[in-house]
């Protein structure tokens, strides 16, 4: 069988500061054919999030960072053009880590199936994939709020925290989502149910509305972003608050670290606890999550919605359009139908 | 009975910065007699600790600040005058909050009676007290180190400091002790047993030199500083490691915020956790701790050293050199034989 050829976007500089499409290189290579236990996938979605940052620079991280003409991590849903491992056949929908390319060949054993009657593909990416696992284990598991407590999520409108935010509801919590844009804050509101929404780009005075909007203090912050909007943030902490940190978008693409007033001292005042937090550390309870999640979905008690973009060439802006809050919810390229 | 003379130290003016000798005044005053449920305790010695710097503050803390004109907060181990409540007898021996004068009126509620024979009074205000009770509750229940585990201390050579390294010692760890002088962390460890010393202020790349001492990271890190100590042991965290903020003596004396780094991004490749602590919220366990601290200073397990300074007039100048890091473990005023 003649081999296949394959588009992909591999790392060609490493970015300072916010990358730049020109960091990104369009390449073509055969794929091989998958060997045994393998498969040969066509990717169909192509999830773009903000730990992807991180993994195209060279800074300390959870896992080893892309190589210089490496293609692109990223979770990817697909569809089986060949299988040579039992179990899998072809036209299956699968999950896994296909990354920034239209082919790709994987090990059986990082496939997730993805039942297309469930909800649309896609949502293997969002709420029922990664950022849905991120806010479920996140909010019920490290931050445990309880009915009453308020509950602070910063990105509100990105793919992690509208579900965070939902969740977080549906525990009975009061529900402050922080972001950039009026828009974003109105499908967080009128869409969502959040109970309160900052747009913190026209809030200079941050700390002091929230403690306008609760008195008694946060109890629970969800934080993707950090910077001047989580320090705004710590000045509120209630006691025994909890932190889970679970990005640090604000940071990322900095080339001179950003200096900030030393914050610990909140800790001392709230006995407040912050906590990093890596979706991965929780795989071994997924099932759960999304057996959660999906009848969350089914049952209408759970909402999302997707920044979908076409053709894996527009991966690069797409991707910069995300670090730099041009999305409401998942960021998604549909690479083919 | 005629009423006795009380010689006590007030707050004069609140300290912009470090304290000021001319912030305290000595005042004398005549003492009430006890009432119903009460007791008139003469002052053997007080205690000088961190915490009272942020008590005579006007930022926001875990409790109200002392007034213009009131005496300083500050436990103290006194003898009993009078008693006018059941159980205390004169010439008992009592622990509780008499604050920096040389008598006062206390409801026996807030009394612990210290055992003579068990142990010198005065530990009563250090290894068998508050300093003691924070570093057994932070190091064995908030930070649960278990054997092998690497453990850093700041302030190491302080009151909490020397105990809390002897108790991760005792729970099989390997024990790093920071302070600022040669002769606090040849004591810490050669007397204590500590494994490392680090004089941070002879160590500008504070964060290498850890690196190199524990490659394989810091697992708890109990902090009573902050700063930059703190901004280069969170460069430095092993997976899940726990921190524990008792205290932050660098930032406390502050009329500027200190800038640094803003350090979040650690905790997401650690998945590290931040925690504040304060010894009141575990009370109900301090018997608990008592019985085992006293159980190892009897066996000779743990030492401890205090920084007696005689005369309740010299407890402000006491006072700021703690601050300044003038002490070698537990500082204490020697108020009346």
């Amino acid at each position: 069988m003649k081999q296949q050829l394959n588009r992909k976007i591999t790392l060609k500089s490493r970015p300072s500061g916010m990358p730049r499409v020109e960091d990104f290189e369009l390449r073509q290579e055969p794929v091989p054919a998958p060997g045994p236990g393998q498969v040969l996938l066509q990717t169909l979605f192509l999830s773009l999030d903000p730990y992807m940052r991180g993994r195209i620079s060279d800074a300390k991280n959870y896992a080893a960072p892309v190589g210089l003409g490496e293609v692109i991590v990223g979770g990817t849903v697909s569809r089986v053009l060949e299988s040579a491992a039992p179990g899998f056949n072809k036209g299956d929908i699968v999950e896994g880590p296909g990354g920034w390319q239209e082919l790709s060949v994987l090990a059986a054993g990082s496939l997730r199936k993805v039942d297309p009657d469930l909800a649309p593909p896609s949502t293997a990416l969002g709420v029922l994939g990664m950022p849905g696992l991120t806010a479920y284990f996140s909010i019920l598991h490290v931050a445990r709020p309880i009915s009453g407590d308020v509950v602070v999520i910063s990105g509100a409108a990105g793919a992690v925290g509208q579900l965070a935010g939902q969740i977080a509801k549906l525990a009975g919590c009061i529900v402050i989502g922080i972001a950039g844009s009026d828009d974003k804050l109105e499908y967080c509101q009128k869409t969502l149910g959040f109970d309160h929404v900052i747009n913190y780009k026209k809030t200079p005075e941050l700390a002091s509305v929230l403690t306008k909007l609760c008195p008694a203090g946060v109890n629970v912050y969800l934080d993707g972003v950090g910077g001047a909007i989580s320090q705004a943030v710590f000045g509120n902490l209630a006691f025994k608050a909890r932190v889970v940190i679970i990005g640090q978008i604000s940071q990322s693409n900095l080339v001179e670290p950003d200096l900030g007033p030393r914050s610990m001292r909140y800790l001392l005042t709230s006995r407040a606890r912050i906590e990093g937090f890596l979706v991965g550390d929780w795989q071994s309870r997924n099932s759960e999550a999304l057996l959660r999640l999906s009848g969350w979905l089914k049952a209408g008690q759970i909402q999302y919605s997707e920044h979908q973009v076409d053709g894996l060439e527009n991966a690069p802006s797409a991707f910069i359009g995300m670090l730099s809050g041009a999305n409401l919810g998942k960021t998604i390229v549909r690479v083919a139908d």
